[in-house]
């Protein structure tokens, strides 16, 4: 399962020899029940990823979700059901919790933005601001909050910044560059910063051009300039924009680096009891 | 260096086959350089992480830090300078600002809390709650930002909880248990709910007594009650609690998981240019 | 350096516990120097990825290539002279030679193949036939011979095959679908067998087009009814036909797994004597 | 399983973020069936690394080979039926065609070898020139091919090669040096390119005598002159020799490097359906 | 399993390339059983873990046990029975040898020394002095053998010695100084080496007091001096000492470097026959 | 460095949060400087592999070695002077005692072997019965003590034990198929009980005949018996018996587990001081 190497690097970072205080004071066959329970209302993510918490701390643990991802809860909901061996769901909690609280945390944000903006074809999308080695789980949730991911990284998509710009000399020059060398499966976008900077770019090939740090009216300018001729994506500092008056210029796309870099987590509690 | 992991690992999650932008259009011996600057007010942390980005992106990229992990810093403040070739530069680019944002934000979050209960010998402390493969990197944000450090995981520290307890019979036979089986150099914690816990935790020989989803007034007893007979520890969603108020009760310690689990990201730019 | 972890994994395997023989027979400090030569006409590539073996296997060897990757050498042409260490050269030797041998024949059968199209504006490119833990220099050793890489893998990609669209009911939908998946910075490629397929995945809305298993004539209708609106790929053990003849019909691309899936190692030897 | 290394870290290589063609357009629980079918003559090798390419890529996938390792098929010829989950059906599919197509290959070319020398008691061998990360996989094929396998690599063998003997002053230096240093359950072998060297060996006491680059002829007197006193072993570009040629001159073991550093994939397709 | 990756480890140590003996000359399917059997008088550990490597050498071994960790054997007892495939007992067998032995042999010589001071409340305890990669099953058995384990390493515990003393300035700068930084989970150890440290390390607020190379009347009048104030650790060499001495002195617990760098393993053997 | 890898699992195994004590009490810029001296007789080993310790654990240490691997050091000796970062020297400090006072522990043993026999033309080798991850190191040491190694595990040797022989039918069997199926670059070893097995074994072909578990007397009719036409190895808990008279039979290696399993540890301290 894609998560289990997070989950498994979760477990040996948290107890790298063990549950000193469950060894202690539980018994081996001990058996426990107990609900996950939302402690705020919230989009869920991460229902199974939970369980395979659970599956990897071993003890045969039964997992009984009642909401599936992207379902969304309000406080007090259940989440799941456990039951099984109490040494395993202790061992297993903070992990699986640590993990669902984060991605239904991002989830949860990311619906709020794709809900912003669904008056307008606008689709909201994420950036490579996410947190080192959670990127699959952090573009798992977004996907789950309902919008589209970019690149996964830079292996994957061809961005052109300022500074390529720079190394080329010009858009026109970095565009043919990209295109002579990179896989053709991959688009090119290139990041502008004014009018004159798509123009060139659109002249030069670019299959998407992000609208950097511009004002709506800029933003309406370009979109409308480009008419179609290039995908268009709206960014910086998205995360503190009026979404809808952005979608509103007629930007294909938003990217927000807050979804992923500042994340409130969604509260979940786990509450269970020795049977 | 201890966060050699942590850095490779995100780099192997961003750039699994190379940035292909980058080498599609920057010389492989283009030389570049520039400045991290704050883009907000708060604690800076990470300044050596940053560097040793840049080190493990190779192409000898020299990095002349401004501030110390610590200081505070005021939007538009450099604070580094980078200089060196071009590629490794935009390599290394996103992983030192995940990270340094990061560790800055649990930095800033952790001093404001700090700050709050400066009048008081309450000191703050920091949980589990971290993300998963990030908690050395989180504990060491938490203690840059002026709080001290609770047990990294569950392998080097005792805190009995409810199931524990349960599981057990009593706090009683919970302390006995631990006491007999833990190594001699833990010290005990005790999750208590009440006074009559409080009651039986203390006389049991609990170490540490854990004052969990408490009101002020109950922990004031509780504190009163103990009459520093054990270390005392105020718990439970104290990320949305009036600090000062709760240290006003005499707690020792306040722990709060929204310092790691709910992280707002201190925005730091790198503008850089070729030369 | 990106090749690092393939040359470490090559000195595990090839000794766990050592050279015995060199330790057995060679002093510690012993000094040698020789020469890599080629012993066949080719495209030199691996050239860094040598002298890197030998700053793996350690002793401060010296290394200086005569040529550079991409380079066409002839039988007895020096590639590069190695001086240093005895015991260093002879354990960093076969990894160097296995590599650099696999990756020159890769870069050689693949010039060949650009070379065969060069009257035409059509370009060579590779597949996922790439052997297991190597294919970051398979895919290198393609850049190296002329032709332009496909997708890395299946994460960083769109190529809808016949189960994809059988799954999705239509191409049509396959497309529909994965453009409301897939990160918009990649473009949709989409497999066809016939005229028909074409023309559907044509309307749907597909970037890239696969003539699969097509005769020429069947792949110059394919293309001239395209007529530029995709871009055309041609497929199906294109390493057994034609090329000029393929490339004729005008198709944008031809991919050849056999590059990589049945390489003809370039002989190369590295002779050396102690100094 | 032995080769659970090579399928997962081809695994990792080619779908570090999931396949995403596969994830957008086939529905999670879609079976399918199909057949591995051969689609040239030669020997099978891999039957097993494809089963657990399956069995590693999860989803219950039924595997039920109609041949076995070793077995020739010709072209046409089904080698082995999968059935079940149609997304793990499409994940597993490449890697084990990468896998089983190079094992067949190698199995192919070792046959061959084997059977050019079948009317002599002469035996193939192989070489340490195979691919990194691939050893096991390559040596397993020449065994299936018929052949016995060399040393594995550098700790399991001794090979007293010009340089060791430069270094040790003579082979029965070099010779002495290696008994006094190695386990005494490993043979000593010496390459040699002439008959006084072949002399010195023996005399020496190597277990077995490389007869190195030498002319049918020469390799003819080495032989009648050691008598069956040592093991003798024909090398040096043998995969442009006459086999049976050398295998006549009475020499025990002929290796030959292009076994597995020149290897031309066994060509085989997995067809199958939605069901 | 806790114990898997010492287990994986010492598999891939023994066997990189497979166990050649076996597979040329057991056949695949071959049967085997027979028992583990003690030859020497001594306390088991490693029930569990033998089980393991049976499990994690594939094959369907069945294993079933006749004692428990902890329990005494006496030479000639059977410890547990084995039942399986015959090449997956001979590729588990030394590795379970090899760790059930040394862990017996821990907990033996364990168990000797917590007989030695039954008559007392002292307890024994362990040290740092394991061998690398074992901590882990070098502590188990020391539990195991009836003594309580001393911190697991450097970064669960706090042992001010010498160095740090000086370091600090003193006893008291250096437990000030502990006590500000450390988490507060943890107690305070400080080194000492005469009456006069001793007296300091009680003022300065030290929780363990280690008694180091101390003799017995020293460590007496110490232990009175502190008279429960603290907890009190004999300390240096006692592997060569007369434990009941030492604990006569009313130390709370002795440690014993030499319980796991100097073990005597336990012998065991495991006779099996085909069936 | 081939003892790297164990190096750094112990130090993160030792510390996976750092030293806190060092942290918490020793200047970061603090220098010490001090001395490895030994505490009883030996012969000494692992001097590189403290070194490369001090290395790894950073800070730039200066580590001047007195003597070399081998030599044998009377109690009080200084073996080695560091100096350097003092955190450094800390941190590395108990990874480079537990390493050298296990390998000078086997060496000193090993060497006491070897001197028992040296009247004879016997050797002395070690066993597979090592501990789990560190052979590589114990099979030094041996070296180191003056004796040979045996095979490093079961990939790289050949050794027919009695179930071997059961499952083939008879040793003949067994060697035949052994010669078949092994790298011709291994000797065969059976393993006997009784002069009928010998001459059996002799007949086949053996080149290494075990003698287990014999009396001297039996010893001494097989030695005679096989007259140096196979190597003969005296074997089965010659840890506790008289290596002299074992030698005295004729006998060319006398195998012994306890070198490896039952390891006294050489003592040594490390004593410094800042400066």
């Amino acid at each position: 399962m894609e998560f289990d190497k997070i989950i498994l690097m979760s477990f040996e970072e948290d107890m790298p020899n063990g549950d000193i205080t469950t060894i202690a004071t539980v018994d081996a066959n001990a058996l426990a029940e107990g609900d996950f329970r939302a402690k705020d209302d919230g989009v869920v993510c991460g229902i199974e990823i939970a369980r395979r918490s659970f599956e990897l701390s071993g003890g045969g643990v039964e997992y009984t979700p009642y909401v599936a991802d992207g379902d969304f809860v309000k406080k007090g909901d259940i989440i799941a059901h456990v039951k099984g061996n109490a040494r395993s769901i202790l061992m297993g909690e903070r992990t699986a919790l640590n993990l669902m609280q984060r991605a239904s945390g991002i989830a949860t944000a990311t619906k709020k933005a794709v809900t912003a903006v669904e008056a307008y074809s606008t689709r909201i999308t994420d950036t490579r601001k996410t947190m080192p080695g959670l990127r699959l789980l952090d573009k798992y949730a977004v996907r789950i909050g309902g919008a589209v991911n970019h690149r996964f990284g830079l292996s994957d998509g061809i961005l052109i910044k300022d500074n390529h710009i720079a190394a080329s000399g010009s858009i026109t020059n970095a565009v043919k560059k990209a295109k002579a060398y990179a896989p053709h499966t991959l688009k090119i976008e290139v990041e502008t910063e004014n009018l004159e900077q798509v123009a060139e770019a659109l002249e030069a090939g670019a299959d998407i051009i992000m609208l950097d740090n511009m004002n709506c009216e800029q933003m309406k300018k370009a979109v409308d300039f480009i008419a179609g001729r290039a995908v268009t994506e709206a960014s910086g500092n998205m995360g503190e924009r009026d979404l809808a008056e952005v979608a509103k210029t007629g930007v294909d796309l938003i990217s927000i680096g807050a979804l992923t870099h500042s994340v409130k987590a969604l509260d979940i509690s786990l509450k269970f009891k020795l049977i």
